[in-house]
């Protein structure tokens, strides 16, 4: 029988009645109740990524590593690799989601040279595959890490050396060729590197070219293996650099647009980068599902008053039903999802947080969903922006009624 | 009889059932319920502020005014102050709340000489005598308005100019005179001007010195008159100037400690300067609180997403829940009270937004003592705080259990 | 003869070895003076907006106004708007500018009708017309006030009542009759209400549309009344609104692509908006200038610490001297220019800050000018990111040499 | 012979006439050159950083480490701390400054047992005395590294688990000796762990007041050994917590005076940390000299569009002008210092860009203290300001004159 990595918990259960501090049972997430006509698990979509949840260590700027995980002996071997994936798989399965996410290289080590890293990645996705099959738990993207080996430090697609571009394109090719083997439902460009520190020793227009031709080869590149998954690029607006070029939701789909690649990308919408653009929590999901291309959601959250990502766990009923209604409106985000680009805080140790962290969030989210369903049943605050646009029959100045709103949605919320 | 303002607006009626659309009810807010001890109307000391509320007109840098009140005929005559405070003292009674607050200058024309203002202020004052006996609303707080006149464009008590500062003397020497006399509770200072534009024409310690003498001779004046309300002090970071003396709690108890003031003044902490200051939204309440100084709050909210004050009604639950802890942990604001230093969006023209707004805000503060008042009584948050500080034996990481805290909190709002 | 309005100020001299108090002269711009073929005027194309600097009171949300003219009665009338203009005009030719720009709104009066505005505007552009013969200053752009008057307070093109676009259109009609009628050489359009408050209330993508729709109205009446101008968008990300669908130069762009109008607009770019929007000061310009849509600036500049748009004269050599080496890259602005939107502080209440101000900022622009025709004669910064680029012959991490580029660019600085 | 560690770079010359290309050469700084009464040298007091310089990997949240330094072999022994300290005075010599500042942990291994660590600090600080010796560069400051150990992730001084406050306290106890051993001239506390991440899990004042005994017991301990450096506290309002006790410079005098601590402490002031509190580049240094509690400064800068910590190398002029002028104004900063708390970007891997990045950085105070001196020598400015406060003879508004400010600093900049 294989290794048991949590012991001491078992499958989450669904209890309604539990109290406050009962954080390892889903209160308000029941897979298989059903609102408006799909499941919650139809509807929600989760999937738990595997880099900060099975690779975070916990070290920040300012620290070292705090995380210690008893199946990780923090070799770069491929045993440890395949001990990370099992204990991984434990882990979904026994949340009870039916999704994960990856980057190519948060699961298998990286090696001398492409050839071996290549093969490591299949070695592993073999087991994956297997563990996949097992377990149910499918794909819903896979990644490439463009952005960590100090190679890509001045960019990938738009690295000023055309070797190093050529090297992120031999590396989107195997990514893609593996998302196809596991039969991902949807492949991330997130372009960490791809901005500038300073315009001083940058050409702006040269380095997005580069970057559109790249996006380019990666679109011809999926449809010649016949990988069928969408392509979603992922905006930032700066961090780690200073600014990053795919910085919003308008500002993906301007590039897409003068490009001419709106038709091969959708966006996955991050909240925590969108409020670190300066807009409200939900405004890049709103923004890029009015404009047809909103892919998936990496539903996390940040601190309003910190300059950076900290990529925590959605805890906010009110703006999860901000981003469901949008979800419900658009009907669902098939084939993208809400994944869980969220770490444990470096000061939550235990094995346990990394349940109570999960479970808090898609408890957020099955309320917002359900609230939002109840917003959308009873149709009172979409009824009331058409009768705001309708009604308006002079060229007066109308009530806007934003309190009025907002009292609404607190009946909701 | 007198004059009716709102008509077809009568007491605001505790109806919790309502549905959504039922803005113009209380659905959580019950005044004499009893939670903890104390009925909601003690716990909440609900405020009504007089400037944004009736002297209020939508104008906004871009734009020229929007509200338009039926009773309000634009003049700056007496007849016209004295219908506004009679719409104000309905409006105090239908909403049903006990207290209000004004600035000198709001409530009375300023005239063409300091005498004429102050006989202004006189006559009006008895008006509001009459009308709070009549009523029963009480004065929370009054305040001199020391930054609207060009006069204090470059600050009151820390104007170069010695004889700006002593006309701010004489005006505050009266706003002490006239808020005893109304029997106000406290007496609040906020420094609008007292700050710098640019360093470069700025002798800070000069005008910080000045402005500690300003306030030792109000806390003077106070004692010489038998004034008995608390003398306190609103911090806000920045706007109008660009840097604010007061910039936030911990900045103004400093200030106080330095000059010996600590024991004549307590804070009035508003969210929407606190989160401007780069803080939480409930962080200054709590350190205010945690040193023995929190007087009063000017209950509102701004956009995280947005650098200036936009005074906003509450409306979000958790952070009213967070706020009520620290009130009934420190067992109540008496003599302060919540103060809604709000202000309707100026698209909300009706009259009735006046009302729709004041009663969210209410009832989002309801439910957040009732929140509040159940973690206390069940206690578990409290618990987990000290239990995670008296068990941490030995020098290794323990948990922070932030997920964990949050989860629960998400239990009770 | 005509009146005086500035007696004691003439002309403003070139004085290059002036002293720091000497702040009545310009040190460093020489308008005749050829730089890189063009004179110091051609490259800068200076302009001055009568908004701030003719209609501004002082006034700001927290104070009344201070800015008191000698010129201005304060009154509504066509004499006082004749008076400032006259005012205006002396004032561009002491400075030494040959451009202007107005709001519709600001050189006369709104009357009671639309058709009474538009003859106050049809006599007040005559005494314009005849202004600019006779002083040789022209018309940089005129723009539509379309965010002030309370009927615009949910929007113009965006505005949800029908009946208010309409009138928003009758007015851009008119505007662009003025223009031509004056010559501008463009026509700006700011959007300061067409955003949202809250997402409550709001569908972006019929706003959106809508907007688009608008704008091609305009552009085909342009053509079809033989205005020759360019039409310019002026990206702003919030204040007033909450969020301001222009957010910045990349969100224009793709708004542009998006609705097939890139033909037909470009960009007016203000550096305090793009700092508002989370970018650095040339940062937006460099962009626009990118994708060739780079049509004029509004240079001003805001303070980083502040949230808010301030409008201050821009000071910084270092911020000028990045803008005018992208606008020498591409060969000058024209037919836009560097117009200074831009209004002395509040407590600049003398009529010789006015001047003091703007000449403060040209001598800025100038020593900015100046720096940048160094930088790209001497080459060696430019030569550096070529060489950067090309050079880097191996996939490894090629050192970027960011401390190197910035001690270059304080040689120049 | 010593091996050489900088081959091909010689001690940097002072060559005002040199191009913008050489950036290995002073332009601007000449240590010996007298200003106001004393040498650059003197006034300027440049340290050298150990951890940024030395320590510094180029790692940070998105990527691995980029920056390999020849006489650093990766290993924890101390072998490899010995060619490290030595590289680094061989640095500091050719650099030519005559200070430099380490944490504890930066300049010896952590061994298994707090015994063993610190037998490795006495074995390195006697190389380090030697070195100092050898070179006579000395010691501005040493500081305890108090935040990156795993055991210090919930705080230090106010880790709830008293366990973990005596090692800290053992920790400062031992760095306040090889303090003493070294000479140092002040020791620094910077506070990186001691504030909250939540509120839900956190006591304010229990941490306060532990942090303030924390403080005093170090006082105390300093008088004991008869360790004559100045103590100082710097201030940064976030990261990596998410509120920092120690927030900006009032916060941490209003902490120093609530717990009568303010004759023990003074303030090392980082622009950086400045900035990210929401204040101008200049505003802490200008609050703590005006208080009298400007101990030292750590002279770097941040991208004010970022908001996090990025260590730059300050090369501002204007900013450097400022820092300078108030520096001047308290005669010096002795015994403190400008300390470099500084890091070349990780894109900037070449040897040479250690030097580049200080040298640019001396040139840039180089030129500021010039500005400054300048500026009070001449006194326009000192003028303005005494005038400002002195002829307001009225209670009228009398100008600011701003841009009359900015335009005369404009002539020394």
């Amino acid at each position: 029988a294989d290794a048991e990595f949590f012991k001491g918990i078992g499958t989450i259960p669904f209890k309604p009645d539990a109290g406050p501090t009962e954080t390892l049972v889903y209160k308000h997430y029941n897979a298989k109740e059903v609102v408006r006509g799909k499941t919650m698990e139809e509807w929600l979509r989760f999937s738990v990524c595997f880099w900060h949840t099975f690779r975070g260590t916990g070290a920040d700027p300012f620290g070292f590593p705090t995380l210690v995980r008893p199946w990780d002996d923090g070799s770069n071997t491929m045993e440890n690799a395949k001990r990370r994936l099992r204990a991984g798989f434990e882990f979904f399965t026994k949340l009870g989601v039916k999704y994960w996410t990856f980057h190519d290289r948060d699961i298998a080590p990286e090696g001398e040279t492409l050839a071996e890293t290549n093969k490591n990645l299949d070695e592993i996705t073999d087991l994956a595959l297997e563990l996949q099959k097992k377990t149910g738990v499918k794909l819903l993207w896979a990644t490439c890490n463009l952005f960590a080996h100090p190679r890509y430090m001045n960019g990938a697609a738009s690295n000023p050396d055309a070797h190093i571009l050529a090297y992120a394109g031999a590396q989107v090719k195997k990514g893609l060729e593996i998302a196809k083997k596991l039969g991902a439902e949807n492949f991330v460009f997130w372009g960490g590197r791809e901005g500038y520190h300073t315009i001083l020793n940058t050409n702006v227009l040269t380095e997005l070219t580069n970057m559109a031709n790249f996006f380019r080869m990666a679109a011809d590149y999926k449809k010649k293996i016949g990988f069928t998954g969408t392509l979603l690029i992922e905006p930032k607006p700066k961090e780690p650099t200073k600014h990053q070029y795919d910085y919003d939701a308008m500002t993906v789909i301007g590039f897409l647009k003068h490009f001419k690649l709106e038709n091969e990308f959708k966006l996955n919408i991050e909240p925590n980068h969108t409020t670190l653009a300066g807009h409200g929590y939900e405004h890049d999901i709103v923004m890029a599902s009015a404009f047809g291309l909103l892919g998936s959601v990496d539903s996390n959250t940040g601190s309003p008053d910190l300059g950076w990502d900290t990529d925590q766990f959605p805890m906010d009923v009110k703006n999860a039903t901000l981003v469901m209604k949008t979800i419900i409106e658009q009907n669902g985000l098939q084939p993208g999802g809400l994944n869980f680009d969220c770490k444990v805080r470096r000061e939550s140790t235990a094995l346990a947080d990394m349940f109570i962290s999960h479970i808090g969030a898609m408890d957020t989210f099955a309320r917002g969903l359900r609230n939002a369903a109840k917003i959308l049943e009873e149709g009172v605050m979409t009824k009331h922006v058409k009768k705001y646009i309708m009604d308006n029959g002079n060229p007066t100045a109308c009530s806007g009624q934003q309190e009025h709103c907002e009292a609404m949605l607190n009946y909701y919320v």
